[in-house]
């Protein structure tokens, strides 16, 4: 399985490298990312100047970073990879709930590899004032890739991590996905939860995406 | 009525103030629009240094140019203006069709409104090769204006004209709305065009982007 | 006589017009200034993007529009328009002395201009806190032009205007020439003034940049 | 010894990490340069938003990105480091001669220490078609800063090093200095190059910098 890997916080971001190397046990990875941050760029593209696509060191993994948006990132890195099977993007330093998503790169960039046909999910983590701890992140990211690889394609899922999954997800918390909405229409819940998330509820927090499935992991 | 005018093609477009001009006969008209040219911008908003405004001559129009995205201006320009009633976007130089709309400043422009529960319509013109007429446009501007100032509120609108819509709108062609979908599904036709459009249809509005409208006028 | 206007405010700027304006009784005029704000650019060009060339209004003033800096500007304009005869940047807002001139987008105008081999004079204004008068400069502006025309070519002039030059520049007022130095040096007052300015000295004049002529107007 | 090094092709180069490694050997090294390329950027300085300072592994070096222009890593950099003795840039990948040091960020990194009173040396490195062999080069970089250190200060140097230095500088071959000049005038041979270049000449290659010392070795 080909595993195309971005974000929108830049090259530097050490939740990019948490993701590509979670993404690693799953398939072959590429990394495609900004040269710089580019948070709430939304999908933007990059229409008046020429993109560069230049290796960068990155761990053991092959990465490219690109002078150009998220969506431009996930445009080039399919363009220049055959067949690519699924985009990952994140884990972004802070969350993309509610209307942050519209304006979200990094969800931009698994809207962008969905309008490509491909399957995409979109990872975020709750920061509490610091940042995400990456290492203890990982094996939910492990897991959420393990369940939503049994699902239909394509697929866009935006998943949003809280700081310490563990304690969150017990039974009767309130873990569930919902479904993309403008904020004055009620929000239909949408979860699909079966195995990873126990509880489908109805959660206060819309995390809408694009006309299919949002996927929030919340308290 | 307050009518707040921007668009992607910056300041300077005159398709910016064509759809300022048709607009004035309908309320009071402010145009907040971006300095330079923001195409495929879509949703990106300015988080990491500030913003200007400044007072531009536009004909006798109250005018100000910002140094951000279009979705900077809607939410500038309706912070310093209480209860804007209306948001138009436009008029683009360009079509805003099918997935162009997930990268159109034009487009996000007035899903920006819509997501501060604003009534906002995207115009964009069809281009041949040239510029389009705006003199030519402008009593079809008017005449869409007149047609969606009858809906129920709040709506979020796509508009994309013809180069001559007299001509193109006749029985038989195929004007009418369209539903946003991601690519992979298909789309269905869900024009609702009475007054304006010939070919009344099914479907209740259909957002391009957001869960509400989408509007084509189109051959 | 063929005279290029630039600055770095931008094509708005009313400095820029009142420049061009005095221009016009000297010879035709062509004015191709950045679309935005330029200030701090330095001799900055455009290397990694397309740049475009855009008509601007400007009243009935030839005016071109350039989505770059002050130097690109001449480049572009020198390159667009066979054997120009002098390049005018400004009337900037803000001073240019001293150490600002490293930095200052106005006087790059100018030595873009000097190291293609053509006469050039920044401009720039005082500003004690408000727009500079224009109306009130722009004499003296066209004193400085008929006084420097008489110069053998080439010349790269650094002019700074005082508020109010005639109260400014009376007897026993230090007006005059000073030549560019770095910080540690002591700077050699060396004006030359001859019928503008009433303090000849002795030192030829000297460029604040590059190795010729600076010449500021001061209290 | 405090030396800041920075460049303008960007934090990942190359000829930024060869600088900083030789740099090492002759006092204590911090590297302060653009989180992105700056080429051509002159003596930009960034005014109208605000910088990040943000610390980047670099070998085991201490190294920050900053998100703005060569000129402004110098202004942070030793605003932040009190009492730096000396400022490096480089090494560029490709000359810095001629009218090309009036755009380079590299020299005008090295000018904005000048202009700030310290001590700086510009480093570039001819391209024949390919990136230098930096590990080639460290020796004559590290002679050319034994040379240099002995000068009385301040100084500003602008030294080109070209592909294969111990070819290129023996007896007979043409490695001096020039000063600065502007191109229509005759450039006044200026080297001053005991010790590490034995034939003071008068080279073709006008490097100048900044109306004190440029030093070129070249063939």
């Amino acid at each position: 399985m080909r595993i195309l890997v971005t974000n929108d916080d830049g090259i530097y971001s050490p939740g990019l490298l948490a993701l590509a190397e979670v993404a690693a046990a799953f398939g072959e990875v590429r990394v495609v990312a900004p040269d710089v941050e580019q948070s709430a760029m939304g999908q933007a593209i990059t229409i008046t100047r020429p993109l560069h696509y230049r290796a960068t060191p990155m761990g053991g993994l092959e990465a490219y970073r690109v002078n150009g948006t998220p969506a431009d990132c996930v445009v080039l890195g399919t363009h220049h990879w055959d067949k690519v099977d699924l985009v990952l993007s994140g884990i972004n330093l802070g969350s993309n709930l509610g209307h942050e998503i519209w304006h979200s790169g990094t969800v931009a960039a698994a809207k962008q590899a969905a309008l490509l046909g491909i399957p995409a999910i979109a990872f975020s983590a709750l920061m509490n004032g610091r940042e995400p701890e990456f290492d203890l992140l990982k094996p939910w990211v492990g897991r959420v890739l393990e369940a939503l690889l049994r699902e239909p394609r394509p697929f866009l899922i935006n998943v949003n991590l809280p700081p310490n999954p563990k304690a969150s997800c017990g039974p009767g918390s309130r873990c569930g996905g919902t479904r993309a909405g403008l904020c004055p229409a009620p929000t239909p819940w949408a979860g699909r939860t079966s195995g990873l998330w126990p509880t489908p509820t109805t959660s206060p927090r819309r995390a809408p995406t694009a006309g299919r499935w949002a996927t929030t992991l919340s308290r």
